[in-house]
């Protein structure tokens, strides 16, 4: 599956750019650049929204949007289903994916657990994005416990 | 096929990333953003050809790896075919494409011609990544005559 390994190289190269050229290498700047890759999820996001097959779904409750997430959405990003789906049922969900597909060529070990944030950025805007197109507000973050495992939990933003 | 355009969104947000936060917005400094994209797609094109099946193919001549670039590189990353490979057999190359998925979000007319460039450095890159990887050093240019079709030139440099 060429196409799939293209979207994980082509990340890889982003997020190398994006830290070689950080003008601001200090805790500032790197935020920076993370809220540049969650801007990018966002929008890439945003778009992939409107081209999943959504019609074919019927989305009456909050929870099958969230399950069209680690279904759909992840099967057309990541060629895989997300591991687990788990909510409080007050609008906090975590999505939990044991082998997360961009963390997965990192060496394990807690040394690396620090460089895992600059790998997540770019989903947590890909969840928010697609949650945007599908009529939902939500704050997305990421954590690694043991690579190459991680979750996302996310907020939805009540109007 | 969501994953067709998760690669072109991701691309349009790259350039548009990279030009939006260019320090420099004469030509020179658009000069860096293009070597930038150029650099990506070069790494891209390396890994990539590692990945492409090319062990199905005997690559007994220069131009049968120029018909896998234009057959199997091409729907790995466009899911199409290249329309045409011309050569004047002394190591030039051109590869045609008459409706480019990069260049096909463009509005057509002249003066968006002065865009295309953004969208054709990632490819030039790629191509010359793939080929690097299949063994030949070469020089990869592009031109936009009439929009969405491009011609890609790839020079071999002979050692």
């Amino acid at each position: 599956m060429a196409d799939a390994a293209l979207f994980e190289f082509l990340h890889t190269e982003m997020v190398a750019e994006l830290w070689a050229h950080d003008p601001d290498p200090s805790p500032g700047g790197q935020k920076t650049s993370l809220s540049v890759l969650k801007g990018m999820g966002f929008r890439v996001g945003q778009a992939l929204g409107e081209r999943l097959p959504r019609e074919t779904l019927a989305f009456r409750e909050e929870l099958d949007i969230l399950k069209f997430l680690c279904k759909d959405l992840w099967v057309a990003v990541f060629q895989k289903q997300m591991d687990s789906l788990r909510t409080n049922h007050q609008g906090t969900y975590v999505l939990q994916d044991n082998s997360f597909p961009l963390l997965v060529r990192m060496a394990s070990g807690l040394q690396y657990l620090e460089e895992a944030p600059k790998f997540l950025a770019f989903t947590c805007g890909l969840l928010r994005g697609t949650l945007s197109t599908l009529g939902i507000k939500s704050l997305v973050t990421a954590s690694v416990a043991a690579l190459p495992a991680c979750k996302f939990q996310v907020v939805i933003q009540k109007a």
